[in-house]
């Protein structure tokens, strides 16, 4: 019933809120023998962290994880991985406004109904701030992928408000470009269009200036992920991709390979072929987005999830009271104008956490009485 | 570990294959009391039945269901519910061919590298012959909404192809408009808007005729639902509907409310607010669909699944056989032209069953000290 | 929240009441490649039918199974495998006294409890019978179990009431044994002692002759097992083994190696030695039962569970209806003087279920990274 | 497939090893508006440090509790209750020892056969240690029994070795006997009978002068527990009790009611007759131990466990190396002569999560059509 849990065989729970002294996360299941440290953890929870650029909340936290159990002598023993990242400037002050107000968009309406009351600080578990706990698992499921088979999982910005970037091949994009412009500078929207990236960021700093927010899209590909990962009817992988990507804060929307566009083709404009390549097969397009039958392919994993404008605002926004009283509300806290940047990281953790839990599901069925 | 189980507390399990003896589907976790017999499945699995009109894929199944447990004296017991669908039909002679050869779009290849070897009679577990499992669950979860609280889910078909329908409220979209014309003739296409209807037929009859197929995107409306549904997290209510669509055959995006049109809006747009209705709270706008911070807020929950065109095409292809040469392949047997109008009954199910789900979860966390 | 699934990886749902049209079950996660069909079923389930001898419930069930999926071409798919037993013999009328009346020691007033009504024909889910799924289910999983390791599991009888067997090593009794006498008589009551299997024939005899019923305790043992099978805390494999077994009707009290004699010993008394035997390393006694830190040994596992005399009894007992008046019944029906011959291929499948989860569990986990 | 979490609808995951930074545990689906503060905690967890006594192990740790989530104000939100407990007092120097060699009748085989290599400090995962969780949790669903229905859980020691209490009526035993003699001195072994209690607090300090150990059994009784708790075929209320019992380390045996005893009886012996007592129906004695068909039937739930021998023993005993070479071990480190004291809040702590979780589930299935 609880739904604080996330992957059958490599699965995660967490806990924690906004202003609460910290989030925890527990991944049991994480199969014996892998290297792992806090240096594995530090560059995607760096990535997700707020106050990293001028684009983002102001919120200023270390996010240091301390991995509390499952690792011994530098490898993960097949126990479960408790790892804690406290929180430090909570700055409650900012929020206490909000106490009586439902801020629109928001989730505090959505608690009252479901719980009675709710924290209210920060918006409590309603907070981005639990996602640091799916990125610090996400970064420990991606050494997973890596070192099992060398997956990866790559994502990027493809559009913010009306700014849509050009990315012919999704592999073809590298971290390096997700990370850093050709000019050396550091790619603050992360955005692999450098051209496009400059116009994101523009936009960013307009609506900012503007006590506005601004939403878009972000696109994840997963290489080298081995064919028959995915089960034929409800855990189908795209199902549980886009459960993933659906539970993240502010997506509205999730599609995969042609997604959307392919309503209006034709089977015989949309079908991929299959064709020889060495000894294994592929398809000479990539249409099914490495998915068929629910079921990898062997080819790219490619998807991609709508992002909504933030709902806090700095500018006044009408609203009721917790009792129903029409009132007015400006959320004065620290707020991403666009959530995008912040957002590659953490679709690319849930991402890695489908494919592993997929990958130790399949070894377990496959291997018993196979080679 | 396996993927034939969906829901955490209203539970279904389903098992069967295209050709082989039955479908069956068990429901774990109804609760006692609640009016039911086969009448009360008749109706969706009828909507969902091959050979209903033309325009849908010639195989004949009866799809007459039986109870086998969990219902005495017209009433749910709280055991388990087994509902067995015997498939009649199955002509095995039509797909012989497939045996050795890949069909494009298909799972064929998905299931050889997954299993190391296939049913490959009629897609086996990968045809959408197991969904008759799902929309007999579907009809008892509708049942329960309708008894509980009154909730009702309504799906339709807004485009196929490049016709759109228009459909200004999804809320005025009555059950009847979906499948009657004003004309009184049946709506073979499940399109509440009539002149789209037409268009979308003359459509599917000239793909049909060209040996092709097309795609098309199904809205799906739940109304009366209370607020509260839906946890914080991982199982927000967005990513268990989203994980719910995608995992029907064919769909390729998922999105609610706004959808991907949110990404080029700014907060200020987006944000629907908030306003009392009597002794309510609700928004003036619905650009929310329905969910907040992962959880009803009372308003009609509204979503749309892209659904690609069918993969079987009765015209030739280029593929692969099982040992990697290059062949063709033509799949004469019986395929929807156009998977729309049978998808419609599949989508309102995988919601109703989220929905039942989802509140009987919520009644035992929020009543165990409520009220 | 609902029960009627057991096990993780490989995994079992079942539904069906005594008298209603059938019993079935769903296998999910069992390996592909497995070879099964309905002669796989027929012995275990004769073992438990009802009618098998004079000594137990006279019941006439053929219990024929019908595979409804999952299997093709004499070969497990991966998919899942749906297996149903159809009721005939239900003579409604013999309970129809029961609607009104509680039995003593039956499960009558706690359903009325729990649901607020039920289905009394015979229980209804209550009823012995649901265990006819289980048996199924279970001969299932000893193919998987001899077929990817050679693993075995046996149980038999060694007391009936005040009659105990002599069994001085587990690991010797063989099937043959447990299923017939050194004459080459059918053993009625599966006790591999025959002195004591005599005794405990005239026992039942004279119980059932006094309207009365007996308890007893069995018996299981399973060879084989790989060694480290099991998780470290609470899915061990004594806890996963012990719920197996409680699940079962009746069963008491459930124990395994040394047991409850364990709380009289010293630590010097208990511990078991470790020693090499060729390349591996063994115990020289088995007072662990095969299990240690709930994980397998290597070493025989070996339970006990003690079983209640029959609740049902012919003769008249006081009791009160449904709304509290008090009363007499007798229980008119056919049952069993004494659970434990039928119980035992019941003890079997639950055994052997819980051992194939964790096989395919350990696969997963230990296979995705190591050898 | 990972075994770390436990129960259903009010699940708890716990992480963490003897020698590691700490222990944590995650409780979710805890329903809101529970009080609850660290002060909620600390009871059960001094019951079961280690130190309290001369008895049990001289580990020091202050077993502070941290409380990092899911309460506000002082009471739970219904969000996922975090908990951590820091080691203190690891002394790994201790241990060394047994890096390479195998102590007879603990794990260190078994987690090197499953995972390939273990972290040997002080048994890891496999150490007591990580009991400090389970205690944790046990006393918010203790909490949530007390504040939702009355319900209390009390345990006591019945048997160390040789040494058998008489315990007539488990109902009858308070907490305040368990931890308390007559004369007011602390209750070490936790007997309610205070003469056993002295003779056990004799042997056990006899055991332990002699560097050996001895076993035991403990009594667990719920009281106040609605009837109708429990799934009538695989979650019995018995077989989730059974497996929580059996989930703890050392436990060899469980039994309910009667137990194995009911082995011996006849129907007519062992039946409890149902009589009226004011508006409620109860039974004349409670050999069914308050669970029929696996439901709570209201009258009190009485299980009992056997507790083996602690398997660390100071005197010198044979084992073998990693590499299977013939040595001897001494284990010096700190551990209890005898477990059962300390054994008490774990039993009660289990017994308390199995009932919240079904009480939690019930209310779901339950009153979402009923009252």
């Amino acid at each position: 019933m609880p739904g604080s849990s996330f992957g059958e065989a490599f699965r995660i729970t967490t806990a924690g809120e906004s202003h609460g002294p910290g989030n925890v996360v527990i991944i049991d299941g994480c199969p014996p023998g892998l290297p792992l440290s806090t240096e594995d953890l530090v560059s995607d929870l760096g990535r997700r962290r707020p106050g990293q650029s001028r684009l983002v909340t102001q919120r200023k936290e270390a996010d240091a994880p301390e991995i509390l159990s499952g690792v011994f002598e530098g490898k993960t023993t097949g126990t479960p991985i408790a790892i804690l990242v406290r929180n430090v400037d909570q700055r409650s002050r900012d929020y206490s406004d909000i106490s009586d107000k439902y801020r629109p968009g928001h989730a505090d309406k959505s608690f009252d109904d479901k719980y009675g009351f709710r924290d209210y600080r920060g918006g409590g578990r309603a907070s981005a701030r639990e996602t640091v706990a799916r990125v610090a698992a996400g970064a420990v499921a991606k050494k997973l992928l890596r070192t099992a088979f060398g997956g990866r999982v790559t994502g990027y910005v493809i559009q913010v408000g009306d700014v849509v970037a050009t990315v012919d091949d999704p592999v073809a994009v590298t971290e390096a470009a997700v990370e850093t412009l050709p000019d050396g500078e550091p790619n603050l929207v992360r955005c692999p269009d450098p051209l496009a990236a400059q116009k994101m960021v523009e936009l960013i700093d307009a609506v900012r200036k503007d006590q506005d927010s601004v939403g878009g899209v972000a696109e994840i590909c997963a290489t080298g992920i081995p064919a028959g990962l995915g089960e034929p009817v409800f855990d189908k992988l795209k199902a549980d991709l886009g459960k993933a990507l659906f539970s993240l804060p502010a997506v509205l929307g999730v599609e995969y390979g042609i997604g959307f566009r392919g309503a209006s083709l034709r089977g015989s404009e949309n079908n991929d072929i299959f064709v020889p390549e060495g000894d294994r097969v592929v398809t000479e397009t990539n249409r099914h987005g490495g998915i068929l039958g629910g079921i990898s392919t062997g080819m790219p994993i490619v998807l991609r999830a709508a992002v909504k404008p933030t709902s806090s605002l700095s500018r006044e926004q009408r609203t009721v009271t917790r009792s129903g009283e029409v009132t007015t509300i400006q959320t004065k806290g620290r707020h991403d104008p666009c959530l995008l940047p912040r957002f590659v990281p953490m679709a690319e953790a849930m991402v890695a956490l489908v494919l592993a839990d997929h990958y130790v599901r399949w070894i377990g069925q496959s291997r018993t009485l196979g080679p």
